[in-house]
């Protein structure tokens, strides 16, 4: 049965030595010494660790059940979730307002990427609460955030996004689910919504859903979306739990993975509902909950990976099987640990290097978050808003390998569900899929994000790699040639992608569009890069300071180095890929194929 | 649900238009004109898509069970295997002295990939008794072949492979069952096997086990390992089916896939067993089984990619979602198809030009067997001995992408296990693991097959290349540009690679292990690469010639144009990976990991 250990020495790594947050000037980021947050994140590991992660085979095992209209959640997850309500981990970044601890964005994201890790399916109940709880917060009226957000703060009440139609996913504008006004302020919202993940389930009081509908008469196609809040339970003038509201489950869908988790057909038939935000600018207000979705979808790729990897290492270690060429490393065993052997080294280095970087990218990320909001920093806002397709497409394309990888370091153990490296696979495979599959993230990268603002933010992200080579340079030639010169080099291939979208995108669209992918796999890279080489950094600076456990730096180092040497190189593939432009892509009639 | 349709006009494509094999210098081979393979295909394509994909799900849903020491197999399993015996598709290219129809390998081949697409799970209770009946009739004697043969070669009698136990999968040498001689020319097997595909089932009135045990005071390790015929019934001396054999199944693994193929532990428990070849001698005999069955398995590679493409395709052209940025394709409807988008169409035509390259290679790989085979052919032998890894590891990687990157085509959809597209990744995912790990395939390359008889085998595929190059070269400028160019350079980034090996893995051969499975990889490119030069170059010849249809043969043209631009780049990322040898990816210690 696979463990888990929460990576507390990791994630203050790059908390504090790599982004050096204390030091930074963020509204709450003064409070957060390393002493801090390492209790933070100490406290987090135990529930990840001892009450999370052992129901994580639990929930793939009995998945969730529709008996009489209610839904079943796997045992001990309702225990489970009383426990994380009772510790305040419901809370950690909520707005003091309405219950919430008011903590930075970016110990909430590494404490999610704990819990993530531990439970997947689990986590996505609070996850998905936590969403709602945004938009509500940001979109709502007074009264409405009164009534909903300290019981969602809580938990008490979770929340759901109701986007998708069994006829439309990504395009919106075809949706069909109405919400007709009835001259009391209030709607009655009619339709069929599917893939609502924690939909229904008994882990709470009450769920309240954010529903995309249309009001009858408004604007066509995605320009008259609305949204609305419409509860399970009609919540009473008092804040208590009134009548049900006419929403029932349809069925359960039967996945690949994420089985602890209730993903539900909804079926609306005259739901009471309330306007959430403007008439027909539903989309605006559903995008908040979106740009913070991919972020937390991106963690679940790699936070995925982590639990493989770590548990792919353990088994490299103990598994004994053939011997080093080099010469016996068990002489008086019967074999040689499997993690000897240089195939597996690379396997796993390909895991390590990925999970370390995209860590340290997603945290990055957060504290951008963070500047954005609590600064109002529009630089920061545009860069976190160009970099959020990467992060949820890249890390959850590459999480998901990752997590097969692992699988594969089990052999034929690997393929067996009771080892539990199926599950990793399987579960990291929806991260690619949902909130917004990563062929639409890399159309929203090339499509809308880059050239957005005249292009400003993605020349601000090569500023950024600039000034960091310039300042990184000349203090040792080591690190200049295999952190400095790969960066410089992988970042030279992302240009040279841009301009070649500049120069061809003009004239035939389809020339960007068809290397959109690539081109997000291209940037996912650059970051990891540059990550790595801040953490190299980082790591060299510590060593030099002769204060902390040098053996961890030198580690950090070691496998900065595997990135740049082995990861990196793919840069020039996308690149070459991109450059030959639509053609190929787009030379067959639909009836040739 | 998902639907197959067989291939049949790009398998006769392959056969005849690129192979040309009716005019190929090997017996058997004369027979085979178009019109005969044709009806072949046409037939197992009816079989095929008819009886087998119809089951594909039920196998999934319903699984294998274990009812009082009884393995049942899915309803409708039974009737369709004996509709396939009945058919003589069990016995293709069998020896006609045993029963069998005597026809080539490249022809079973091409069935095989339709059996395979159609239904994996299914197809291998046949095709490892084909593997068992290729063991025993390379090794066993007269009576021996007298006895299992015949009944082997319509599938009265089933067989399987025994190699795995709980300690041990690819180190045999660590085995513990041991074989215990009697005087009698018999042994008494003991011990427990693990992973045994098709290990018992409803399917057969016997099950003829061949397994892997030690002599006791044989020598150490893999050197004294033999193998041995156990049926689950001893067969009297009249040739019918007798005493129960002490051989029973401890459970039936609960896999991530092929659930309608019983993957067994095997107990076996003073068993009585017949030597097959001679004591110590094993795993020579088990390689003949070995090296067909990885053939076979790259095969279930692309054929699951082939299966999830076709519906992928589908899906793309039926579902409305967007509009084509440069206009709309379908202005009545309420949006366009998928396919209009330019990363729907990467996506399709990465799956496209991977499966028809992949079916090009593997049928190719059966010609050379059966040259190397029936024309004694050394060559040919070390041909397609140094390629087997290729077709195993390569195919089966870039199958399950495939298969993977189907399932994303869907959206939600992929993950929801009602569509089918699940289990095609889930399948396709063992085919990476068993017949040994790819990264044992990788070692085998590496380690063993390249440097095989000094090396000449990897020349003379180099020299393959060169002279096709040279031959095809001249007669049209684009053609050369497309397709000779990038071959060229694919194939010395391939000879690089080599060379690398040679001046580095002397010195330390963890620069060349480091590097196996990149090259595995950069290799299958180049193979994949010279396949849809061949293939573009037949194309255009029966442009040239007026015959056939067209768009059929622009359409291969286009596709190869695709590969050569968009796949064949990979070749560059894996020399950089090897080329950064062995350094940063043994650094570590295994404690510092």
């Amino acid at each position: 049965m696979p463990t888990y250990t929460a990576p507390v020495k990791d994630q203050l790594f790059v908390l504090h030595d790599v982004l050096k947050i204390s030091e930074q000037d963020v509204p709450g980021y003064d409070e957060l010494d390393a002493e801090t947050t390492e209790a933070i994140l100490g406290e987090a590991a135990k529930l990840a660790e001892n009450v999370m992660a052992p129901l994580n085979a639990v929930g793939d095992q009995q998945g969730c059940r529709l008996e009489n209209g209610i839904v079943r959640t796997p045992e001990g997850f309702k225990a489970a979730f009383d426990e994380v309500r009772a510790g305040g981990w419901t809370a950690l970044d909520c707005d003091p307002e309405y219950g919430g601890q008011g903590l930075p964005y970016v110990v909430a994201t590494a404490v999610g990427e704990q819990f993530s890790a531990a439970n997947m399916a689990f986590n996505m109940y609070q996850g998905l609460t936590h969403g709602a709880y945004s938009a509500i917060h940001a979109h709502g009226t007074d009264a409405q955030k009164a009534t909903y957000l300290p019981k969602m703060v809580t938990c008490e009440w979770t929340g759901t996004m109701n986007l998708t139609e069994p006829h439309c996913g990504t395009d919106l504008g075809l949706m069909r689910t109405k919400a007709v006004p009835q001259g009391d302020g209030t709607y009655k919202v009619t339709g069929q919504k599917i893939f609502i993940s924690a939909g229904d389930h008994d882990l709470s009081e009450n769920v309240i859903h954010l529903v995309l509908a249309k009001i009858p008469g408004g604007p066509e196609g995605i320009k008259g979306v609305s949204l609305f809040i419409v509860p399970k339970f009609i919540v009473n003038d008092d804040g208590t739990v009134g009548d049900r509201n006419p929403v029932s489950v349809g069925k359960i869908e039967e996945k690949m993975g994420i089985h602890g988790n209730s993903t539900c057909v909804m079926n609306y038939d005259e739901a009471t509902g309330y306007l959430l935000g403007e008439e027909h600018k539903g989309m605006r207000a559903m995008f908040t909950m979106m740009n913070e979705a991919r972020i937390g979808v991106g963690l679940q790729g790699y936070a995925q990976a982590e639990v493989a990897y770590q548990n792919a290492l353990e088994y490299a270690k103990d598994r004994l099987q053939g011997r080093d060429v080099t010469g016996a490393k068990n002489p008086d065993g019967p074999a040689d640990p499997l993690i000897v052997h240089p195939d597996i080294r690379r396997n796993l280095m390909d895991q390590k290097s990925f999970v370390e970087g995209a860590r340290a990218f997603t945290l990055w990320g957060a504290a951008m978050i963070d500047r954005a909001h609590k600064c109002d920093d529009k630089a920061a806002d545009g860069l976190i808003s160009l970099l959020t397709p990467v992060i949820k497409g890249f890390l959850t394309d590459k999480g998901f390998d990752c997590a097969t990888n692992a699988q594969q370091v089990y052999g034929g153990h690997g393929y067996i569900e009771e080892w539990g490296m199926s599950q990793f696979a399987r579960d990291a495979r929806i991260a690619m899929i949902y909130e917004g599959a990563n062929g639409v993230q890399a159309l929203d990268l090339v499509g809308r994000k880059l050239g957005q603002d005249g292009g400003k933010h993605v020349m601000a992200f090569f500023d950024m790699v600039k000034t960091f080579a310039a300042e990184a340079k000349g203090q040792d030639d080591a690190f200049d040639a295999q952190f400095l010169e790969p960066l410089k080099a992988a970042s030279k291939d992302l240009q040279a992608a841009g301009m070649y979208f500049m120069q061809n995108g003009m004239k035939n669209p389809n020339n960007a569009l068809a290397g959109s992918y690539d081109f997000m796999h291209l940037f996912g890279h650059v970051c990891l890069g540059l990550m790595w080489a801040r953490m190299g950094l980082a790591a060299q600076q510590k060593l030099a300071s002769g204060t902390g456990d040098a053996a961890f730096y030198e580690a950090k180092l070691a496998t900065g180095r595997y990135y740049m040497a082995r990861q990196l190189p793919m840069t020039a593939t996308h690149l070459a890929r991109i450059q030959s432009g639509a053609d190929t892509v787009m030379a067959l009639d639909a009836a040739s194929f």
